[in-house]
């Protein structure tokens, strides 16, 4: 039997030759282009061959009949093992022209794939949820890295809900600056806010649960009970801020009784009112006797420019049905990726075994270093240096609004935070949304945060991640799509 | 009306004065320790009873203004806000002694508590998974990561599915060491293997499904499929491995269809045993033609001392219906939270959607650094020094478990990896866990993998975590507890 010619073998000489033979001889077995029983050439000869050495071709032989792949016969030579399987596995063409054969997936996944909302974010001036990072502490951030970064001990497992001594910063930076109630055993580091409310869902809501949430709303929130077939109702707001009396009234004929509330008190997103502190006390008695969890997102409560925010719902009562939801999205910077929830005491457990199936812990070089950051006091810092730059850029992108969309446009509340809703009446603002895209504006057409009828048409514009001249350049250009439009 | 003593308040003069005092009054008002009407004194009065400046007190009574708290009325003085409806709301005792009164959680969570596995992992010596963390390349990591902090670009939202270029040196890596055939798009970054296997389990499962484990069976891939309420049936081993036949002619007595098998054909967890190029083709034929999906776990894949490893389940065959996963806890280290998936181009989409919801994207800085540290070739260095000292750990372990340990235990199979499986017959294993806990060494009973009925009792040693003196003391301690116990 003559054996067959394996000239034809690429070889890449700079890069590993036994690894690279090995692997084409596996394809071209598993692939049928060398038949069960063909006889390979010897060693000897197809080193020459290839122009590699005989030891590297002995090798991977060594390996291919180590692995089943090829028999030798004392004296015949080296074949193709004649036992393998093959013949349904040929490959003769590559996989993107097979047709699908593949096994169902979940009816989780195929709901995601009905319900697909865009989630991926460019970090555009004008995005919301983008802080300026050109203004970030680096040198600090990076000092206290270094003094983490050869800690052996940092490099291990730690504990699902957290490391403590973040937990400890978080809790005592809560209690100070939001007057939340808790102490550092409530606290549970996650991935950021998204997490945060994806494990209320996970932890707290079975699939033919109700929940309520504030129209319009973080499209996040809504994604979270969206993707796990939870119902939602839609609860109008008043002066910007969810409508109690909607709750203690209007609900009441709804047939099914609501399991949650998702609320953002402290900067209603996206418009951004303050529910009052009375009307806080009412929310929290009406949630805590009618049996129904709240999740307060608090995000940009950091960020409020002509007085300071109401304190959290978490803190006002107790006890009390609250989970308390935090990120350091936009209080750090996006990619860190770390956020909190403070939950009551009954849940700890629950949540922190709900994260270890989601994902277990989050990195600890990262925890450890914005432990530090708040306990030596650089948070706080950071946090007012930041309040007074947005605070100057809101006022001039405020009168920049007022001084080149009069008539045309105009904020709808007083705002804070780090980004302004402004009311386009009647306009298309998807379309404006992507006119604007295509300038490298990344401001959101906001009508797409209501769920059901759209109130209010317009846009919501994150200013935080915007220059004097991008401000200048977004609001002349928006002036120009609102003129000629009409 | 008189005005009401408030001198009571506790004031620590070295910190924020206004918070404090803020923060004690809403406090007291919510509390009802200040009912409703109660006249407080004026600014001047109760600056001068606190030894605090007149303006914070009148910041004070300008934010409780704001949120509701309380009324001004021109010329009678300031008074707690008779609307607030705080009735209900009295704390008269700490949250703790309050009977809990919170709404249900969910059946998911309910489950949890009644599945309840530990998670928490400790570092120790003979720890599983815990890999030599003093030999890791601290100076070259932190080189790399110098390099990229200072970069804002890594500062903001990116791509869910995970850093491309870190995508792309893990396909390259893939393919070239493990002969996964693969491009960056079919790479998707996870937070480790136990977030790799619970998107598995969300994205390809229902909960009345049921999915097939190796019996012994790693706990973590278990544990996601039984918070889900998910069924397993377990396969048994021969020589180590799973039993194909055992899959081809048993299986087909069940009632019903299984939709996925989790499998470690590289190495056993735990025992070690590897599967053969044969019954892998074999394996990868039947789950194909059923449409049953794997979860190919190709851990400590790298850590082959003898010879290499066969090319793993994903690249021999195409199409197929294989989940690659592999994770950098034990390659690189476990804090860092970074593993991935390989999954059908047909899968992406659906993978990156159920990661949005279950946490989104992956720290961006640590992906970068990864990146670069396999690009710039230290991750093949690294692994290449850590199998000779792997191997050089395993030699002296198995050495001195034959001298010390002879007629007590034995080493199951010719190993690999970052652990050893010793049989020690008719145990109680557990104890002897309990035992060696006591002593500081994290070696695990081998009884707890089994699911029903355990074949064998011993000790999983994970050795790459330790140093000669340890493995001396350890076994030294097994063979007295032996000795002792007999």
């Amino acid at each position: 039997m003559e054996a067959i010619d394996l000239n034809t073998l690429h070889i890449n000489p700079n890069q590993g030759l036994q690894k690279q033979i090995h692997h084409q001889l596996v394809e071209w077995i598993c692939s049928g282009r060398l038949p069960v029983g063909t006889k390979l050439p010897s060693s000897r000869q197809l080193a020459h061959d290839l122009q590699v050495s005989r030891n590297t071709i002995s090798l991977v032989f060594e390996q291919l009949k180590a692995e089943g792949f090829i028999e030798t016969y004392q004296g015949k030579g080296v074949y193709i093992a004649t036992e393998l399987p093959i013949d349904n596995l040929l490959i003769s063409t590559p996989i993107k022209n097979k047709p699908a054969h593949l096994p169902p997936i979940s009816q989780f996944a195929q709901s995601l794939q009905q319900n697909r909302l865009t989630t991926q974010r460019q970090t555009l001036p004008f995005t919301l949820g983008i802080p300026d990072l050109q203004q970030f502490p680096t040198r600090i951030w990076n000092q206290i890295q270094r003094c983490h970064q050869d800690r052996s001990c940092l490099m291990g497992y730690d504990d699902g809900q957290g490391y403590q001594p973040l937990r400890e910063a978080i809790a005592d930076y809560l209690k100070i600056s939001r007057g939340v109630r808790c102490h550092a055993e409530q606290v549970i580091i996650t991935h950021g806010a998204q997490q945060g409310i994806s494990l209320c869902s996970l932890a707290l809501l079975d699939e033919d649960d109700h929940v309520l949430l504030e129209n319009p709303c973080y499209l996040g929130a809504k994604k979270a009970f969206k993707t796990r077939h939870i119902a939602f109702t839609p609860i109008p707001l008043v002066d910007q801020c969810i409508d109690i009396n909607y709750l203690f009234n209007k609900l009441l004929i709804t047939a099914k009784k609501p399991r949650l509330l998702y609320t953002t008190p402290t900067h209603q997103y996206p418009l951004g009112g303050m529910l009052s502190a009375g009307q806080r006390l009412k929310l929290l008695d009406w949630a805590y006797t009618e049996k129904i969890w709240i999740i307060e997102d608090d995000y940009d409560s950091e960020f409020h420019f002509t007085h300071k925010p109401i304190a959290a719902l978490q803190g006002m009562t107790s006890p009390h049905s609250v989970i308390y939801l935090g990120s350091f999205s936009k209080t750090l910077f996006p990619s860190l990726r770390l956020g909190y929830l403070v939950v009551p005491e009954e849940l700890v457990e629950i949540f922190v075994q709900t994260k270890n199936f989601m994902t277990g812990e989050s990195p600890l070089l990262n925890q450890a270093v914005v432990a530090d950051f708040i306990a030596e006091g650089h948070f706080i810092r950071h946090l007012r240096k930041m309040r007074k730059l947005y605070k100057e850029k809101w006022i001039h992108l405020e009168s920049l609004i007022k001084e080149k969309l009069q008539g045309l446009a105009s904020p709808i509340a007083e705002s804070a935070g780090m980004h302004l809703a402004i009311e386009i009446a009647d306009c298309d603002d998807v379309l404006l949304q992507k006119e604007l895209l295509k300038q490298g504006f990344g401001c959101a057409a906001l009508s797409q945060y209501y769920i059901g009828e759209v109130e209010k048409t317009g846009l919501v514009l994150g200013f935080a991640n915007t220059t004097t001249e991008q401000r200048i350049a977004c609001i002349e250009y928006i002036r120009m799509l609102l003129i000629t439009s009409h």
